[in-house]
């Protein structure tokens, strides 16, 4: 037997635990949001799933979780080893540039050598082991100064992921597989994404961003220089006594920004990406129509339940049954229905319809209904 | 404007109140049948909505109600017009020969030529003119020495309904559109029913009889001599003081048996049944398909909510959503569902599968989770 692998060495996980997740509303909530959730059958909540997956690779004491006050408990509950010097917490959400850049800040400082991946709280892979080999190339190429990611090989013509487009071989030892990357695609309609399927240049762009923290930052003070000044003072007060009073002070004033558009779209046009394409199976849990997937492992006329001591009759039923009421639920003739039943909202929707739940949560914030949010 | 026209003289109204309608489960339950619903967005329940039909024709104080011990409060509170000789309490369900032949016992002593009519406390009948005309054609049909019943003219292939065959005119003065019966067919295949939608000689079986009570009871002597001899024991001691314990001694011996099968089908085949044929509307509310045709008037992408204060969320969804949780409900691109929501038990299912709820029933008695029935 083998001894397992040890961490990559300089080899940081982020772990931004922010988005509520609302194409899976009424599940996912301000204040239960999808990575707290079990959403796989796994029996532990996606990001619990996220560190078991990360604590190989980095170590245990060698993952930072930027997550909202709100969620400090609940964090702190599925990850005991968390340690304080690795927790951030936002007083108010600010964008994956700010909730990475400030890590990226903090650790900079702690560390300067120090190469950084951020891997979303939310999203499935049972392959660690194919994850694993496509971090190990991806931190060699942080290594040589490159913003990496990792592109997952897409399976079929799916419009709800971006697209990364590969060019030219990068040619870089330790990374024999990257490409250098000259363009992020947003989601396509399907006949583009059929045309993305059959053309082996594309890859799904799954949000994975490995790269050594001063380039990271370094590109945001190109681009963002007054997001990038809030956090350098920010990192800068983090390890001393003002922490409190300079977060009070810098933080609401941050741009909001994915750090797709602060970082990524500019770094690629520059020629400063490559992606390692990455074999191993993906899933962003974007909405039910996911789940059904994740649980059917493709078989069709399988009706998934999710939700302890779930009280389910049902005949010839399909689809997502997620049963948090405790009342007893019961399906005649319908398919690829999904139905999520909690103590104060119901859904009823099909898989087709999945990606449209967040338009429900867009009209219920519009009409003040947040107490169901 | 002409008065409105009086009671038909001599004639007694039953109203047996009694079936639970397992196919509007979990809506209609053991303490809360069909009929103590409003299922028709009338605004008051079908009980009530029967009483209202009936009582022009038979006046306040002819009209009878058979029901369940445990349905008398309900009953009272729905028709507080109903007077305590007029209320026949069933310790147990005997079915409709004994609930409609104890009432043809009891009215026949207190008034030997009495012609009773018994009809569903939960059927939707909104043409009270029409209603009104065939009655009282079906009174002069009994007085005549027949069992009349009233058949629906079929507006539709319907497979959730028995039929009744017209033979010959009965040419009866008083009774122009009547026809001998010699049938009654069970539901139908679909075929079939489109076989006799086209043949005008066919038509829906509305379960109302309207005969002298002596009639009556001498075809139940007949056909079930131990259950007439049960009710006529009944019907006795009922106006004086012993009614408690003969009650308790002969009720629950009572042979169950449809009022079909004991006295409408051997006394068709016996040449005794005459029809009148009804050209109102006319609805049995069986199941939640009924409820959404006969609320969206027969237009198609319309979404019926019953509910006091429901709160239904629907994009672009047809059907029926029953709220009686006080829970946000959401429905988004679901055509022609059924969605019942209640404190303890949810039913989600289509307007094509609602006569399937029944199963559902049979399977929750068989597992005994009698509590949510």
């Amino acid at each position: 037997m083998n001894a397992a692998p040890g961490p990559i060495a300089g080899f940081y996980s982020i772990i931004p635990a922010g988005g509520i997740g609302s194409r899976l509303w009424p599940l996912s909530r301000a204040d239960a949001p999808k990575f707290l959730h079990d959403l796989t059958g796994s029996g532990q909540t996606l990001l619990r799933d996220t560190w078991d997956r990360l604590e190989p690779l980095s170590g245990t004491d060698r993952i930072m979780v930027v997550t909202g006050r709100a969620h400090r408990a609940a964090v702190e509950k599925q990850l005991p080893e968390l340690q304080d010097l690795n927790v951030v917490l936002e007083s108010e959400p600010k964008d994956s540039s700010a909730a990475i850049g400030l890590a990226a800040a903090i650790l900079v400082k702690r560390e300067p050598e120090v190469v950084i991946g951020s891997f979303a709280a939310d999203h499935v892979i049972r392959d660690t082991r194919g994850f694993r080999r496509s971090v190990t190339e991806a931190v060699a190429v942080a290594r040589a100064g490159y913003i990496a990611t990792i592109g997952i090989t897409p399976t079929e013509a799916a419009v709800g992921f971006g697209y990364i487009h590969c060019a030219a071989p990068l040619a870089l030892d330790g990374a024999p597989s990257a490409f250098m990357v000259d363009d992020f695609v947003e989601k396509p309609d399907y006949a583009t994404a059929k045309r993305y399927l059959d053309d082996s240049s594309y890859l799904w762009n799954a949000g994975m961003f490995i790269v050594r923290a001063d380039v990271l930052l370094d590109q945001l003070a190109q681009t963002q220089p007054e997001l990038h000044a809030g956090l350098i003072e920010l990192a800068d007060a983090w390890d001393g006594p003002d922490r409190g009073a300079v977060v009070d002070k810098v933080w609401p004033g941050l741009t909001k920004i994915a750090i797709d558009y602060s970082v990524a779209e500019p770094a690629a046009a520059a020629g400063r990406v490559a992606v390692v394409p990455g074999d191993f199976d993906w899933d962003d849990v974007g909405d039910f129509a996911s789940i059904a997937k994740l649980h059917s492992g493709g078989r069709k006329n399988d009706l998934a339940i999710l939700g302890e001591n779930a009280r389910v009759l049902a005949d010839s039923a399909s689809g997502v049954v997620v049963s948090q009421s405790g009342r007893l639920i019961s399906l005649i003739g319908v398919t690829d229905i999904i139905v999520v039943d909690t103590p104060d909202a119901l859904l009823v929707t099909t898989s087709e319809h999945a990606q449209r739940v967040k338009s429900v949560v867009d009209a219920l914030k519009l009409s003040g209904r947040s107490d169901v949010l």
